[in-house]
């Protein structure tokens, strides 16, 4: 998680971890009904945002080239290219992480992203992308595996 | 990679692996002048795409909820936050599994999006959104780990 690559070394996701109750109430007003039930009875809920400054701190994570920091405040569409792309791979790594360490890791879609952000970013700093479920498997946690592409379907050469 | 999770199982992740020097001299004209040598010394670069057209494999491979696919092709904005989000994902699936057979996968954000597409992806059906460049190491090919943020600086509670 902490050293999966990402674009410039930019680091754009945060996680804020929901583990109150009070936290839980404020959460799931905010999921699609299909997702309320799960999302409860996890002892962990993590939003997973990207962080709108990102770039402010470039010079510290990135110190040869401290000069993009004023190079993505002026360039919005790079700016969120490399933020959304960056914070969606560290999505990735973290998921990867809690299912290593032996844990169970529901990430979840359903949801209101403005929702979510009004209740807990109001600052409007945090932008979220993902709700993950946190816990230990239950009793027959697993569902079957669903199908995948076929090779071709995917991929070409050139 | 093939098993990584995505948004209801909707796989929207393509890859087309370039090998030939011909595909080369079509790739690099689209890159940042810094990636051009390291993309030209690696044996393989993966340009990896979203499908635009994704939600239209959802009955075969979300087969309990087939009406996604209509919901989706009526919903641009849902879709396109399904389908990039679910692949930048599998992008970081994409990056851990080459690494994990031991090879070395760089991955670069500097490239024309809209120059690669228009190249490769003429019919406008798949959109790139990073380039991975494929191979064994170098020599020395390791640069020091670059800075990290502070646990505060990346997580909040709730």
């Amino acid at each position: 998680m902490k050293w999966g690559p990402t674009w410039a070394n930019t680091l754009p996701l945060r996680i804020l971890f929901v583990t109150t109750p009070e936290g839980k109430a404020r959460l799931t007003p905010h999921l699609q009904p299909g997702n309320v039930a799960k999302a409860t009875a996890a002892p962990v809920n993590a939003i997973l945002a990207v962080d709108n400054t990102f770039h402010h701190h470039i010079p510290r994570l990135l110190p040869f080239r401290p000069e993009m920091r004023d190079a993505l405040e002026d360039d919005p569409v790079l700016r969120d290219r490399i933020g959304t792309g960056s914070a969606w791979l560290q999505a990735a790594y973290f998921i990867i992480a809690i299912r290593a360490a032996g844990l169970a890791a529901g990430p979840m879609g359903g949801f209101s992203p403005e929702g979510l952000d009004a209740e807990f970013f109001p600052a409007d700093d945090w932008h979220s992308i993902l709700v993950v479920n946190i816990g230990h498997p239950g009793e027959n946690p697993w569902m079957d595996r669903l199908p995948r592409l076929d090779y071709q379907e995917a991929v070409r050469h050139a």
